[in-house]
């Protein structure tokens, strides 16, 4: 169950962009597991990938085919990421733009392929061959509406056990622009300039560079700022598409209402990044660690990763054991250089557990107790020896984490 | 139950050192948890610590008086750090020196201190007063014996199941000199530049920077080459005591069979490291990660310990499932710069899983499987591009460490 989060709701419809879903058989208990999202044309597109130097074969041409053309179409599969799939991998994810590009009238350099799910097994390409003839077929219905949507957030599910969505609206020269957004978790998760998937469509009318530099900016604070395991992905992608469809003027860096326009794709992300740490795998708690008055942003996002890696803290966080020695080790571990001891302190939410160095005079285990019991929590580093701060999100360490990973192939 | 290990046999004792143990009631389940070693005058002695920046209060007092005298007697406590405990826990380190330096007519800095335990609690002092007047007393019978020693391994264990303690001897000048080491683990591990507690003696007479010297290049490929959980202890503490009370020569560097006595250091080093691993918490599986032809020993190292951390690949290994995939992708996220995925392989055992960054084409689910069902694995990757290489041991990740993890303060 995940923490605090539920079936999305009020998801709206993006002008310009139609949705289909279907079951072709990748995943063993029949749920849809292979989506099309369609662009009309005029739109705009912005991605970021996987740092990972292994990076799937869809990863690959997809970063290829949008250097190439403004994309017409994404197709995602889930329950099988066609990662560490070498040459055969990269064919078949051109064979799959190929097959979706004859039925769509597009060019298959128009096509982003996306995979999540198994790593190392090649896709069952008559399947999915079978799988973009019904895809094809149903976008002859309408199917831009808010469920389209949903099903699509529910197709590009793994070992998510709730779908992922979101819209916000945003007035813009006095004209309302949509942003909706999809996403999906929930293990091999910490981002490195993107995340698991993550597609995201608006409406507004958006100028290339600024659209680029709007989807790097909510990234930022966003999905790569969160964490469950530590393990980067080889499929991470985020695609943010600007289909221009609403009557608001375009959108530039020097445009008035633009960091309104920045500001709402930033909401959207972090919603759907602290969904994906609501859902993670086996987690009983959603953690938000919050480090201030560091040297640098740097070393701010060391000191919290450090403490959201720490297995020491997941299991005490599982626990819902205060056991702030355990935050305090991982503090000191982190590697800053310099860092004086009697300096930091730290709190869970309000309650001072640590100061100088050491256990805070005032602090009782019954307070520690208290907040650890929360299925929310903020763990508060102050490290007084600058001006700079950091927050990411993460999760516990439970039993069903280990269940879920060592059974997921079986 | 610990991986391939069982009770230590055919421990030698060492002349010129003596020990006592008893319980103070710091451990719950009346287990002894205090530790003397006493050391002959004229003995040299070297020393790591912990590069936790969070170091404990003994660790701060232990590494003050080394650079002031050498030690006459090392007194551990097991069962609480005393980590975390600011100006009071310097304090108590301070008062337990000198209580035992009292009763064993020593000065206060020929006492070395140390701790193990819960992090965050302060020492229960009449307990620790009452243990050393008891150690003292105990040391007016013959106690160098070979069961002493193994009493003192038990004395110090804290989740540790098995007792971990080796030795060897090493022929110098014709003269067989013994090295008899023990140490404790088994959470929190991942040490730097010293682990968490580890205590060698050897009756060979050896001058103090070539002690030094043999400590640090032994501690560099044992305790330092293992991790359970990437947690730095803020309590690692390495020592190496030469008594000279062996007919030997004094060994230094230019010594023609120096070597020998390092090599043999090492070896007591590496068998602790290892029964460390072996016992670590929940451990099911001992795991060890080889990388070779990389273009630096970091590197090397890096690519190990990413591997060695993921919770994917640990839950993977309690699974016994060969999914290399995790392994790959662990590979990938390195951070190693310029890494060419096809030229990686990765073996485990002598399976080839990986060549030119996929699966081997030669690879069968069966190979893979017979491998991982052993409780002995190693993981072998080669990233063709250096000449560089690294190993470290590590353990799986089990619903065992996760129930110690979240159950250890209750």
């Amino acid at each position: 169950v995940a923490v605090g989060l539920s079936e999305p709701v009020n998801i709206l419809a993006i002008s310009g962009i139609t949705l289909a879903t279907t079951a072709c058989g990748i995943k063993s208990n029949g749920q849809h597991d292979l989506v099309l999202i369609k662009i009309d044309e005029g739109a705009s597109c912005a991605a970021v990938f996987t740092q990972n130097a292994f990076c799937a074969a869809p990863v690959t041409v997809a970063k290829k085919h949008l250097s190439e053309k403004q994309p017409r179409a994404l197709l995602i599969n889930s329950g099988n990421a066609n990662a560490g799939t070498g040459e055969q991998g990269v064919e078949d994810a051109l064979q799959s733009c190929d097959w979706l590009a004859e039925k769509t009238a597009c060019s298959k350099e128009e096509i982003l392929p996306f995979s999540t799910g198994v790593i190392g097994e090649t896709l069952p390409m008559a399947s999915i061959e079978q799988g973009i003839q019904t895809l094809s077929e149903k976008l002859l219905s309408d199917t831009s509406s808010p469920e389209q949507w949903q099903a699509a957030a529910r197709g590009i599910m793994t070992t998510d056990t709730v779908a992922k969505a979101v819209s916000k609206q945003v007035t813009i020269d006095g004209k309302i622009v949509t942003i909706t957004g999809i996403a999906k978790g929930s293990g091999m998760i910490c981002p490195n300039m993107a995340t698991m998937l993550a597609f995201i469509g608006t409406d507004a009318n958006v100028g290339e560079s600024y659209l680029a530099q709007c989807l790097h900016s909510a990234v930022g604070e966003s999905f790569n700022a969160i964490t469950v395991d530590g393990d980067t992905s080889t499929n991470d992608a985020c695609v943010l598409v600007a289909t221009g469809q609403s009557d608001a003027n375009e959108i530039n860096a020097d445009n008035k209402d633009a960091e309104l326009f920045l500001n709402a794709v930033s909401e959207v992300c972090v919603h759907l990044a602290q969904a994906v740490i609501r859902d993670a795998e086996g987690a009983t708690k959603f953690v938000e660690v919050n480090v201030k008055s560091a040297a640098s942003v740097d070393e701010a996002r060391d000191v919290a990763y450090t403490i959201a890696h720490s297995p020491l803290v997941k299991t005490a966080l599982f626990a819902s054991d205060p056991n702030w020695g355990r935050i305090l080790a991982a503090v000191g571990r982190a590697g800053i250089e310099g860092l004086v001891l009697e300096d930091v302190s730290i709190y869970l939410d309000e309650v001072c557990i640590v100061s100088h160095g050491s256990r805070d005079v005032s602090y009782t285990e019954a307070q520690g107790q208290k907040v650890m019991d929360q299925s929310e929590i903020a763990i508060n580093v102050n490290l007084n020896r600058g001006d700079s701060e950091a927050t990411i999100w993460t999760s516990d360490l439970s039993h069903e984490y280990v269940t879920i990973n060592s059974e997921y192939r079986t």
